[in-house]
């Protein structure tokens, strides 16, 4: 914990990188491109940035962005950099936290990459804003599921299907003992299936199923919209019964999550969805490190981070990294911990390493196909995916485990590796 | 004017373009990474996106990302796609058109670039979003600055001033004449400079100035912050007297977006900070154009373009793209003007090119050192670019202009070209 803000880059620059950090850290606060009459040395001494520290990495021999300076002799310095901020520059204020962590700099000509790595937050921040009011123990309270993963699933077709052609699939996913089941984040609130009666035909499926099983699934309706549609659509899904609702992060922005996550009295299953455009190049932009802080101290409670052996471009070890983020506290007295929420072409051959990459059990595992798409049908698939967790727990491999359950000995079988 | 949802893209695949196009179009619709029994031919023909043209352009020989599938025989081709979705699927809505035109498909495997262009929305977006409330009219005559740019600066040290000492500047700066002054987007509402305090102290010395010399400078507050500490601040700036108020888009996103804007009954300056990492790659994110369409409805009046010649990374063809781009109806019916802003190491050397790039005089022209720092003083810096834009506007050179104008011609001799 600190009493400043920090913030940490992956800086890429033709020029020195002492003097190319110098810039930006001007940049980022009391300097410009000209020297200032008002900026006398108390005033930079009380505001400016400070350079924290510059850790060199191997350099490359081309930019991987164009437009920057280009390099006299060919080399590319790249280096680790930590800036750090004082808190009264700007308050603890999540909106303008990202103006000065994340602004002009990554078009700084300094650069011929730039990425944001981590941020650390002083206290009054967690004192401003209320992190995730359900979190891991809430979500399991709610969903009644402990000591394994919340099994989920998505309605699939991702749009198209009308108000009663959900319904029926819920009922046939209820039915199969899915723990968890979302909308897809292509599904809002149009004419085609409008949210308030998808709401309850759904919830008129989900309670029955509950009233004769004694557990609810926990569906995360999609409200991603204007606020006041949020908020009443938030209300519906608590009227109903409801135990889940959903906000996809890139679309409402932080005030419309500060403020749907304020209003909630659900967890907020969080979709990540754009995401690729603020990551995928590794030279720009940022990382899940320091972009799930964010949204997690505004208020989400579960956060999506793809899956291993994904059908998307991320590799392993950043899913990975991206999990542990979500399970990893971000302060002592405010851990603000989430549920990773694990998905994309997912089936029982990732449990294992799953279970093993993260260290627990807490996340949710969604899995389309490799659950609806059992050749036993869907009970068989919940059934696979929840023996092969237990192996998982019991620290035994998953065809020991399939040798009396032949559920998960035909998932094995018929997905691919 | 279309009454579906149709969005443009750049993309780059190692496989055949046509395959590709209908997988993205598939994840961004009714399909998914495998076949589903409910996608029937009724449901896809209703809701799937149509696939309205793939043009060819020039391939690459390597792929501009990581992550996606590799060619066998080196070639990555590219081309210019256009989708395009029934408004049925979600509705007029700003949030879910996100999901839509910009969710999940960069991180298809298929792509090793993917880049959104441009976006074309259907009527009922505009009946639901009311757009730029002032625009460039509404900024004019606020402003009182009519037949010529309003001539802007920025507040610097960007942050680091107490109240006493911006209301100095700020003196100097109406003093001087300017039309226009703003904010750094790194000032906000931290201890060293509160809001409030600041904000009394400006528009004293503002309404001071105007009583003395008939026209009120514009000062662009930045209210960018969490929804109600921004209506509290707005409401403030408008019994002040003041004319104007700053967002930071990329702090508060749309959601935050649509709700200071539908509030605010002062024009509301869009500052795009944090612009780069959503475009600094030529292959990934976000075309300006495409970009700011989605905030001219959302509310914005005033839209950041960066200027020619700049101190960042962005050439000046894609300036003027940005800046045209503003000055351009989105629909006949409902055309969104707003008013472009030019800024970033700006001095009376890019006005003639700016003004016939834009082939109007409808922005604002924001300069630090090219208009406080001239060397006879910031009064002399504004006669200057006054005088540089009047002789663009009379189609003469700015060195004709300054035979008997000596504060441009000093301008033109202290600055670099």
């Amino acid at each position: 914990m600190t009493d400043r803000i920090h913030a940490t880059y992956l800086i890429e620059t033709a020029a020195d990188p002492a003097g190319a950090v110098a810039v930006m850290a001007g940049e980022q606060s009391s300097g410009t491109f000209m020297k200032l009459p008002g900026e006398t040395d108390a005033l930079r001494e009380r505001s400016g940035a400070r350079i924290e520290r510059i850790e060199p990495l191997e350099s490359t021999d081309a930019p991987s962005l164009p437009g920057a300076m280009a390099s006299g002799n060919g080399v590319y310095a790249r280096a680790t950099v930590e800036l750090s901020w004082p808190l009264e520059n700007i308050g603890p204020s999540l909106p303008n936290l990202m103006a000065t962590v994340a602004g002009n700099l990554f078009e700084l000509k300094q650069f011929s990459g730039l990425k944001i790595l981590d941020i650390d937050l002083p206290a009054p921040f967690f004192e401003r804003y209320s992190g995730p009011k359900f979190g891991i123990d809430g979500t399991r309270k709610l969903s009644g599921v402990h000591d394994r993963p919340l099994l989920g699933t998505i309605v699939k077709p991702s749009v198209g299907l009308d108000v009663a052609g959900t319904a029926a699939l819920v009922d046939t996913l209820c039915a199969a003992g899915l723990d968890f089941i979302k909308d897809d984040e292509l599904q809002a609130n149009g004419s085609f299936c409008p949210f308030e009666d998808r709401a309850r035909a759904v919830m008129d499926v989900i309670n029955r199923h509950a009233d004769r099983s004694g557990s609810k699934a926990m569906y995360a309706f999609n409200i991603t919209g204007d606020l006041d549609e949020m908020r009443r659509h938030h209300d519906l899904v608590l009227e109903l019964g409801g135990t889940c609702v959903m906000v996809s992060l890139n679309s409402v922005g932080i005030v419309g999550m500060v403020e749907i996550a304020g209003h909630s009295q659900l967890p907020v299953h969080a979709h990540r969805n754009g995401w690729g455009y603020l990551s995928r190049s590794p030279a720009l932009g940022w990382s899940y490190i320091a972009w799930q802080k964010i949204w997690r101290l505004a208020g989400a409670d579960h956060m999506h981070v793809n899956g291993l052996r994904n059908k998307f471009c991320e590799s392993d070890d950043s899913v990975m990294a991206s999990a542990r983020a979500c399970l990893t506290p971000m302060s002592t007295d405010h851990p603000c911990l989430v549920m990773p929420v694990f998905s994309s072409g997912q089936t029982v051959h990732q449990v294992a390493e799953t279970f093993s990459g993260l260290g627990s059990n807490d996340l949710i595992h969604a899995a389309g196909g490799g659950i609806v798409g059992h050749p036993d049908g869907v009970a068989a698939g919940v059934s696979a995916m929840r023996e092969a967790w237990e192996a998982a727990r019991l620290g035994i491999s998953a065809p020991a485990r399939a040798a009396d359950h032949p559920d998960l000995a035909r998932a094995l079988e018929f997905y691919r590796p």
